[in-house]
This record gives C-alpha cells, sequence and structure tokens, in this order.
C-alpha cells in the first residue's frame, strides 16, 4: 500500500484539511440515531464546530433535522473534507466525486477493505484508483474519524464524543484502532489528562500515522504523542516522524497489541496489514525513541515520566532504582512489578545510610529504604528522598506513599512534591485509592499510581527508551516487484558470510561417492573426530531427515556415515540427491546460539540472536535490533538473552567469548547495506571459551537470484 | 513459633475478645495527634464504638481528651482486649499483667521482634513466655490492629480508618501487611467492595491468619474471605481454615507478595519469617483451593467472578475462554492479557458461527467474536452471549464493551446484565472509562473491569482454581528438634528410590583401583560405551568437579576415565578420596528433566518437576505440588513445562515417555508418608521414548541420621 504515494513529497502534502477543515461533508450521514453513521453530524453541532457540515443523503432531503443535499456536487460550496459512511461498494465513486470536484482530503468510516479476498483486494484498488496519486488524500478506510478538542472538531463516529465536557490538553493520539481514542479520552479525562487531538487512522491505506503525525509538528499547542499500534506498516513514516518529534523535545510513547500470538491474529484481522511480529516492533520503536508501554492506562500516564528521566543509549549501564516506603507490603509490590519486568532494584550504599543517619534519619541497610510507620512524617520523607537523588546511584526513584496518603497527604505526599518540584527522577506510589493525592501529585507534574503494575510498567517505559542515534536506516522498499530468491547451501552460505567479516570453521567439501570409494583418502587438515553433513541448497534443515552425523571417529567411520546420509536423506526428503558432504572438526564450546539477519516486510533489516537449540523455539529467549547494530548494542542484545547467565560462566565452568559472539553480530547485521541478502541464519554458533572465538557450524542464507 | 501453641485445640479458644472486645485497655496512648499510637483511641471514640476505652498511659492522666490510668491494674475494670503500643521492651511485661489479670487477648502495634538478631529473639521469647500456653492470645507484634466495619470496632493504628463512611460489607480479610488493610479497604471502596473486617496479623507469633479465620466461621455475616500474604507460615491453620470456608462455600482468595526473589527478601525482612519460596506458596494454596490473584485490584474484584466458575480438578482439560467483543482493539489487548497468563482463548465452533447465523447475527468466524461497530446494538450482544454459553464449549465469556459503555449502556451494558443473570460463567471487560456501567454490572452482581490487565488476572485466578480435595497432608512438625541428617550417594539413593517404586537405570559399582589394574576384568552386563562416575556420599555435584565422563567407549578408555576421575576430583574438591565408581550404560533419550522430592519447612512434603540441564536454572521452567500427587496432578504438572513441546515430539522427533514420567512423579511423591526422607533429586532423568520408560543418571538423597 506504501506505493500508492508513490514520488510524493511528504513536505507537500498540506494537511490543514485533514487536521483543521472549514467545510465538511458527512456522505452517507443517518436519520437513525441508533446508527453510527448519525453520530458525527450530532456530535460537530453538539460540540460547537464552527465550521460548515454539509449531510449528503441519496434517499433524505433533512437528516438529524439539517438539511440534506442528494450529492457532493449539489453542494453550495465545495467541502474540504469529505467523511464518507456509505457501503463499502460505493465508497470509490464517492471518492471519484471528490476528486472530481477538488475536495483534498476524504475520512472512510465504511469497512470492508481488509483481509486479502479477492473483494476487499478490489476495493482496495478502486479506492486507490479513485483518489489517484496526489488528487485525494484518503484516511483509512475502516477510520472512526478524528478529533480536535481544542477546535470542537469532533469528525468521528466514536460514541464517546457524544459527551459535552472533554477536556483539551496538549497531548496528541495517533490510533491503529478506532474504538481506542474513546477509550483514551474518557480514561485520561478520570486520570487528568487532557488531548489535543486524537486520530483513527484505520486501514492506512493512503495517510498513515507517521505522515499525520508529521502534519503534527507544526502545532506548538501539543507537548508529546501516545501511538496504539496494531501492526509494523509505514515504518518509513513513522521513523520520519519520530525523529522530528524528538528534534522539537516532543516524547512518544505507544502501546501495541500482539504480544501474544493469537492477538497478533485478531490484529491482522482487523487492520489487513501484515501480522507484525512483536520482537520486531520493539527493536523498531526503540530505535527511534519511542517509549513503549505495556498497558493501557501506562500508555494514558506515560508521559509526565518520560520528562523526567533521560533516554538511554546502548553503552549506558542497566538502570537502577530505589524504593522508598513507610509501609513494606506496598513497597514490596513495587518490587515484584519492577523485578519481573527486569528493572532492578538496587539497595542504596553504605555512604547513603551513613548520610541519612547523620541527617537525624537512620533507616537499616536493606533491599529498600523503609521509614516505617515511626517515618511518616514530613521531615524523614522528604529528607531521606533527597538524599537518595542527590546520591547517584538511582536512575529513579519509586517513593510509595501508605494509608496516610488518603487523609492526611502532609505527612508524606507533600514531602515527595516538594522534593520532586526540582523535576528529578522521582515517581510516586499510593498504596490506598486516594485521589486527591493524586491529583495534587499530578497538577505539580509528579507522575503518581496507584496500580502498582501501571507504576512499574511506566517506569520499565521510561527507563527503557533509547534515545534514537542518529544511525543507518534500510527500510523495505514498498513497490519493489517481489524478487526471485535462492537458497544458498552450507558452503555458499559461509562464503557470503566471510565477504562481511564472519569467519566459518574449516571445513572440507567431499563426494559422497569419493569417501565411500576412499575414506582414508580424503584429505582432513584437522583430525578426527569429525561432524559429516549433507551439502544440499534445498535441505535446510539437515538434522531433521538424517542429514547430520556427529562424532565421527574415523576414515571407516566416515564412510558409515557418508553411507546413512546417501540412503537416509532422500528417504525422508524425497528428489533430493544426497551427493555432497561437508566435513568439518567437532566444535565444543560454552554455549550456542543462534545468529541471524533478515530484511523484514515492515521495518527493513533486522539482527537477531538466541539461546540455541530446542532453547530458541521452547523458551523465545532472543533479542532483536534493526540493522546495522554497533557493538555496545551487539553487548546489550548478548545482556537482554537470559542464557546470558550460560556465556557468563555457569556454575564454575568457563566464560565463554561474548566480544567474539558481539562481534559476529554487529558483522552479520552489515547484512543491512546489501539489497541482495535478505536472510542468513547460523544455527548453531559455538561460543568457545573467552578469547578463543565463536564457530559457525551450520548456515543458510537467502539470496536474490 | 508454631510451637508455642503445641496442645491447644483450636475448637477450644473462645476468640471473642479478639473479634468482639467489649472493654478496651489502650496501653501507651499517645497525647500527640500526628504519632500513631493515638489513632486507635480517635478511630474508636470517633466510629461510635459501643463498648468501654481506657487509655493507659505511665505519664498523663488524661490522654485526647480522655481520662487516662497509669497501668491496666488501676482500671475500674478489667478489660477483654488490650492494644499495646509501648515499646518493645516494655511488651512482655504489660503481657505479664494482662496474664495476672486474666485479660484474655492482646494485640501488639510494637515492632521490634522480627529478625534472627538476639535482640529480638529474647524480645519474642519473653512475650511468649509472658503469654504463656492458655493465658493470653497475642494478635501481633507489628499488628496495626483490627477493624469490624459492621461493629464500629476500628481498634487500628493505619490512618485509613479516620475515614468516618467506609462501607460495611460481607467481605473478611486477613492480612500479613498491616499497610494493606487500609489500602485493600480504600480501594474497596472505590470499587464497591465493602468489608465486614479487617485483621492485620503483624508478625502472627501466636495468632495465625488460620486461626482467626477458623474463628470467623461462626460469622454468618461473612460471605468470601481475602488474604494478603507475605509469607508461607503457619500452613496448617491456613489449610484448617480453608477446608472450613470451602464446607460453608466461601470463597477464598489470596495475593502473594515475594513472586521476585528481591520481593521475598524485604518480605522476610518485614515479617521475620522464613522467605516462602513463591512456587511452594503457589502450590500450597492451590491445594487449599484458594484462588490466587497477582494483582492487588484483582484481590479486591476476584470474588464475585468466584461465584460463577466452579472449582476445577487435575483431571479436567485445560479452561477456555470466549471473547465477544464489538470493538477488536479492545478485544486484542484482553486476549493478549489471557494469553500472557497461559488462559487460551478458543475460537467457537462452526456449529456456534452456524447457529448465530440462523439467528440473524452471522459473524466472520475468527478467534474473537466481533459484532463490530454495527452490532453495537442490544439484541446482536444479547443473541450471542447466550449462543456462546449454551454452547458449552467455553469455561467462561468475556464480554468486552467499546466507547458505547460510557454513555450508551443500554447498547451493550444492559444485554451482557439480562444475559448474566442468570449467573452464568460471564465477566464484562470495559474500554472506556466507564463508571455508570461499571456500577450497574456490579450492582447485578456481574464481575466487570476496566483494567485489562485485572481482568485477566481474576479469570486466570478464577480458572486456575482448584478443588480443594480430601487428600493426604503432612505438614511439617513444628516443634521437633532439628534432625540430624546424611546425604547417601548415588547408588545408596537408587536403592532408596527403588523402595518408593522408582527403577533406576542398571548399575556397577567399581574400585577404581580395581578398574586401574585391570579394565577389561570389569564384568559390565551392559555394552560400551557406558558413563562413569564418582560414587561418593560427600560430593553432591559430581560433574562441577570433574567427577563425570560421558560416552567411555571400551576398556582402556574405562581405565583413563578412572584415572582421570581419581586425579581431577581431589584436586577440586580437597579431602574427597575419589575410590570409587560407578559405571551404567550411557542412556540416551527425547529428553531430560529433574524430579524432585523435599519436605518444605513452611508447607511440608512437596513434588517438584523441571526441565533438564541449563534450562532449570536458566529458565525456572518447573512446576510444584504438594506431595503426594496423583496420576492426574503429575500429569498436569508436566503440561505446565513449557519444556512439555520437546516430550511431545519436537519438529517431528519421536514422542517421549510422558506416561512413565508422570508414574515417577506419582512414586516419588510418596515419600511424604515416610517422616526419614528430607529431599531426593533425580537430575537428570533421561525420558526415553514413548513405551520405553525413563531412566534416573543421577541421584542424590538426604535422610534423617
Amino acid at each position: 500500500m506504501t506505493g500508492a504515494r508513490k514520488g510524493r513529497d511528504l513536505a507537500d502534502v498540506g494537511l490543514t484539511a485533514l487536521l483543521d477543515p472549514r467545510r465538511i461533508a458527512l456522505v452517507g450521514a443517518s436519520e437513525r440515531p441508533d446508527r453510527a453513521a448519525s453520530r458525527p453530524l450530532r456530535f460537530l453541532r453538539d460540540g460547537g464546530f464552527s465550521g460548515d457540515v454539509y449531510p449528503v443523503s441519496a434517499s433524505r432531503t433533512s437528516v438529524g433535522g439539517s438539511r440534506a443535499w442528494p450529492s457532493l456536487s449539489a453542494l453550495p460550496a465545495v467541502p474540504d473534507h469529505a467523511f464518507i459512511m456509505v457501503g463499502a461498494d460505493s465508497v470509490a465513486g464517492v471518492v471519484t466525486e471528490c476528486a472530481d470536484l477538488g475536495i483534498p482530503v476524504a475520512t472512510v468510516l465504511s469497512d470492508g477493505f481488509a483481509g486479502t479476498g479477492t473483494v476487499a483486494t478490489a476495493r482496495r484498488a478502486a479506492l486507490l484508483a479513485a483518489a489517484g496519486p496526489g488528487r485525494v488524500r484518503v484516511l483509512g478506510p475502516s477510520s472512526l474519524g478524528l478529533v480536535d478538542l481544542r477546535r470542537d472538531l469532533r469528525l468521528t463516529a466514536n460514541a464517546i464524543f457524544a459527551e459535552p465536557d472533554l477536556p483539551a490538553g496538549d497531548v496528541f493520539v495517533l490510533s491503529q484502532s478506532g474504538s481506542m481514542i474513546g477509550s483514551l479520552v474518557s480514561r485520561g479525562k478520570a486520570l487528568g489528562t487532557g488531548f489535543a487531538g486524537l486520530v483513527s487512522v484505520g486501514g492506512e491505506l493512503d495517510l498513515s500515522i507517521g505522515e499525520i503525525g508529521l502534519a503534527t509538528l507544526s502545532d506548538p499547542g501539543i507537548t508529546g504523542y501516545l501511538l496504539f499500534l496494531e501492526n509494523n506498516s509505514h515504518a518509513r513514516d513513522l521513523a520520519e516522524f519520530c525523529a522530528g518529534a524528538a528534534a522539537l523535545g516532543r516524547p512518544v510513547a505507544a502501546f501495541r497489541v500482539g504480544r501474544s500470538g493469537p492477538a497478533a491474529e485478531i490484529a491482522l484481522l482487523h487492520t489487513g496489514a501484515l501480522a507484525g511480529d512483536d520482537d520486531v516492533a520493539d527493536a523498531f520503536l526503540a530505535s527511534c525513541g519511542v517509549a513503549r508501554v505495556t498497558s493501557l492506562d501506562g500508555l494514558i500516564e506515560v508521559l509526565p515520566a518520560l520528562g523526567r528521566v533521560p533516554a538511554r543509549s546502548a553503552a549506558d549501564k542497566k538502570p537502577a532504582v530505589a524504593v522508598m516506603t513507610t509501609t513494606g507490603g506496598a513497597a514490596a509490590i513495587i518490587v515484584d512489578q519492577l523485578e519481573l519486568r527486569g528493572i532492578a532494584v538496587r539497595q542504596p550504599s553504605d555512604a547513603v545510610y551513613a548520610e541519612l543517619a547523620a541527617a537525624g534519619f537512620p533507616a537499616a541497610p536493606a533491599p529498600i529504604v523503609d521509614l516505617t510507620l515511626a517515618g511518616t512524617r514530613y521531615e524523614p520523607v522528604s529528607t531521606t528522598l533527597q538524599v537518595l537523588l542527590r546520591s547517584g546511584e538511582f536512575d529513579l526513584v519509586v517513593a510509595v506513599a501508605g494509608s496516610s496518603a488518603r487523609l492526611q497527604p502532609e505527612l508524606v505526599v507533600a514531602p515527595i512534591i516538594d522534593v520532586a518540584a526540582g523535576g528529578g527522577p522521582v515517581v510516586a506510589f499510593l498504596a490506598p485509592d486516594a485521589p486527591d493525592a493524586r491529583a495534587r501529585l499530578a497538577a505539580a507534574g509528579v507522575p503518581a499510581f496507584q496500580s502498582p503494575e501501571t507504576c512499574a510498567d511506566v517506569v520499565a517505559a521510561a527507563l527503557g527508551r533509547q534515545a534514537p542515534a542518529a544511525r543507518e536506516r534500510h527500510f523495505p522498499g514498498g513497490d519493489e516487484e517481489q524478487a526471485e530468491t535462492v537458497t544458498l547451501d552450507e558452503e555458499e552460505s559461509y562464503r557470503l558470510l566471510r565477504t562481511t567479516g564472519v569467519g566459518g570453521v574449516a571445513a572440507v567439501i567431499a563426494k559422497v561417492s569419493d569417501v565411500l570409494t576412499d575414506p582414508a583418502g580424503i584429505e582432513l587438515p584437522f583430525g578426527y573426530p569429525v561432524a559429516v553433513k549433507l551439502l544440499h541448497r534445498e535441505v535446510a534443515h539437515k538434522s531433521d531427515v538424517g542429514g547430520v552425523i556427529l562424532g565421527v571417529a574415523g576414515p571407516a567411520d566416515l564412510a558409515r556415515a557418508a553411507a546413512s546420509i546417501a540412503e537416509t536423506v532422500p528417504a525422508r526428503q524425497p528428489g533430493v540427491l544426497a551427493d555432497r558432504l561437508l566435513i568439518q572438526p567437532m566444535a565444543e564450546g560454552v554455549g550456542e546460539v543462534l545468529v541471524g539477519y533478515r530484511r523484514d516486510d515492515g521495518v527493513g533489516p533486522v539482527v537477531i540472536v538466541a539461546a540455541g537449540g530446542v532453547m530458541t523455539e521452547v523458551y523465545g529467549d532472543r533479542s532483536v535490533r534493526l540493522a546495522p547494530v554497533t557493538l555496545p548494542e551487539a553487548m546489550q542484545m548478548i545482556g537482554e538473552l537470559r542464557y546470558r547467565a550460560v556465556l557468563a560462566g555457569f556454575r564454575g565452568r568457563p566464560r565463554g567469548d561474548v566480544a567474539a559472539l558481539a562481534e559476529t553480530l554487529v558483522a552479520i547485521s552489515r547484512f543491512a547495506a546489501r539489497e541482495d541478502v535478505l536472510a542468513c541464519e547460523i544455527n548453531p554458533l559455538i561460543v568457545g571459551r573467552e578469547g578463543t572465538g565463536v564457530h559457525a557450524v551450520d548456515a543458510v542464507a537467502v539470496v536474490r537470484k
């Protein structure tokens, strides 16, 4: 779908008519108040929209008490924005009318355009043809519309916007789900967060989240963005927008569904986009400097925290958090939630405890700083918080307030506000329901949470946010022909890997016939035992078809192995002629990993490292980054594996050569610069002892023909 | 600490003076309103307590405007409940006074009794001695007190209870955290949940959660219990209480901190109890029929859901959930959250879709049943929900309401209420903030959630709740002398295992000297290659010290292996004489697991199965149950491992003998009946192909001397 916009210069596209229309046509507006198509007229009128609104109805001369016209061309003036609610098969016709009349923007509420079915595919093609390049910009299809609460623009069918007093604010929402703009605005109201505007982008057949985001950068009333995502489409636009937002100092946060497999499938059904691999989305969003939360309320509550914590680089140490509390139970809940998200709660140093004691508020050394019931007063809380922040030992302090927060905010909540007024990295967790304290904290700009899960989610998102480093980017081409590809055999794959600097283990190619005739005559530049493997382009998973024999002890054994492979493989995978072998020395190491590279359809080149063998698939222990990666990024990836414990020397065993593994990741990620390499995987890569390197003992690559 | 109550018959102990006191002495009541010790007097008075309250102060003749007395013995009447707020070192003296005066119950707010330090240990001993067996029952120390909102009893220092209009209800709270009784009561008020009473049990030096719970079973105003737990102490009492509650049809739900290691450590510091292994707690609570939630709000919101879903047995199939929605985005969030908790969202059968179509409300077959914006009306929602419930294909249906829930509850919320009125397994998730809809649902008894995380947490807890089957229980003895133990060597461990029905692989014991002298003379009832291992009681982790050599190919190799073990082991573990070997055939299987048994200090015998090798420690892939287990329970345990994918035949490899593994689990769990066996572990247990059994290739046991 990206191709539809090919050749357009985004900067040339004025989206004023999208975001700030003055004359709106409502095509297919319904008279029946229980129908969604009746809502936009009502919401615009009741919301006090100051522009003109023209209902268009094929069958009625009035709709909802307003005069209606039979067609766009019959209107008394040319609208600048058409909101289309007709049946799916009539949409293209209306858009053609828009093009003919010079209406620059159309929002399509209608659905029936998603999926791979022939009907939906034909509808999309017709809609794109009608919009034509550069004639009509389309929001949707399946867009629930857009809202600007500052301008009383409620051009939407989302039921929430019947509500008169939705607070306007400075946060802008871009959502791939239409329902969610209502969820976010209502939840934001309850949490004290107001929005400047919200856009439901629907299927993004033309206008994408990134493109609309770019158009909002000139709006000085916006200070930050929230994204609700269901897929990885239009990554290039999104990256460009995020870079622009970062340049203006506006944080971007995202919530994305599809963390579990089944949810990804649902998102596919709803948006028609390719189901995004969640890991890839994670890597992509991180590379854009987006803070990713994993809870809906976290999305609404994350922005104030982002202003208190700097973005991190791959070279930074893992973040450390202090938890200060007057109640052990509530602090333990927060610690649980942080640790479950991989955020370490660190005990302050002895120096910090000494300073606390010197200030007259001693605390018992422990993983959390517990002032206890006796310390539930202004001075101990204020002093302790200041000492913790001053220590430089923590990237963030979570201040926990107990029951006093509800009725006696002067005890714990007031000192938190006073200390946090300086803008330091402090967030507050309130153990009881304490709406007044929460409102006071929010008014003072202090992130304050009542849900421990949301608190930990926001802390993890803020501390996990990366600075969007200036980096090489290789986005997938949108409208290239699907290239013909070829899968290389193991030896060819090794040769390809060597071109980017990944060395392989020594290997000898031998014909099965030669081995069977004179096994002792096969010259090996290494000793027995050896590994013997089928060498064939069409057999990717050699061991699954009996194509790998390990620990071959000598020439006679070699002949037996060759015979077994020559016999077993064709029996299990008919049509394969097992005539060539690859012979390698047996490699033994501290551990084994999978290292891979591929060009993702959505976000472009990515590199992956994963624990090897069954662990890859059973435990999903892996780390993904956009390629190319730097050495610090590669080290960070390895550090994200739970398997790092094995590579770091497990239960007295030797340490693995993690540096060599990181260099291999960097090297394989350089394929990003080569259009012809589509995928490459080393599995397993044996990680030798520290200083002895890594050894690829199987590899496969896919390249363009 | 359990031992202190030894010999008491719980049924004989009247706890009326604990739960419904008529004359309360407040010992150490403070004049200063900013001190916690001033609160109980204020709260009792302002709360309208109808009994007598006597402040006791060593230094003042009046406290908080009330007359105060210098000591308990100076009071005009003997109180039935003393609330003690004096310094830790004065507590035992006050309790002695209670005993002398015949005051049956004392609650101790004072802290300083926790931990293993000599001062704290001495204080505990003094307090127990003062209370004496059967003289004064003690709640605490470090108890924040107790509350009965129906009786205006606010005998607590928790700041929340200054609030006049806390709603009384029928839920009873027992908490190991004192702060949490305030958090729960305030959050409950916001969520529409009222409490009958709340007890902060503190350090449970005498009275335990279970014992207090038992005393409340005669209270007809209680319909369910919420537990906030920090450790596994007093398991026997808790089990007895849970059985009693189950007999009355009162559900029990629990939240427990310590899911992460560090939080467990905090709990340890706060309660002085042994840090509970979270897995063991999980197994224990499940065996008691307790529904365990993992979120604080989930604890408050779980009880109504428990009434709609029957408890399950180990023989039941895994539960299946249907998600019905009018909005894809919100449904995808719920699916994500359910799947992340291991709850499968199942697509309805074709028959269900056919029935929906026949009823005039066709839906597109998909993992979720999506009525779309067009189906956001009473009839489609009502009909679809009824068809899903009637189908019998689902253990629970999650009905998702979109933006309409906020202002137009008649569209989606009303039909959910009407259908759920029948008491079926339905819960509602509201995508927007919709307090009115939520209140309507709650008033109709329909579990309704605004947090997707809380919704999924409650669904998982309800569907995971087990029926508390009548089972053998073996609780740890509280006050037995710490027995002297001995660790058996591998061969002795195999012999012990055989006594309970776990067969080992063939094994030959040989002296190192014999092997070195005449390796070919060692008679083996199996062929080479073999595994050669050190046989020694004092070396538990043989491979860590070079005590295991695998794949030994023949007699010459055997001699080399023996020499290597004899030389390496003493070098790495000085003092060990490596003079005996165990020789076994090499076992190869589909996979390898760890199977273990131990008597836990808190909950008694437990059995564990875990993925073997590095996976045990790196991925923590394991399942724990109280021992003994039945065959269905053992199968359920195996089904909880992610490693089950390997045992079930991974990527075309053969299936493992899961039935034999389950039988081994049952067999090893029978050690529960033997007091002399403290722990036993088989690691690894090789799981052979289906029908070929399992093979223990290493084992260690710890028994009483």
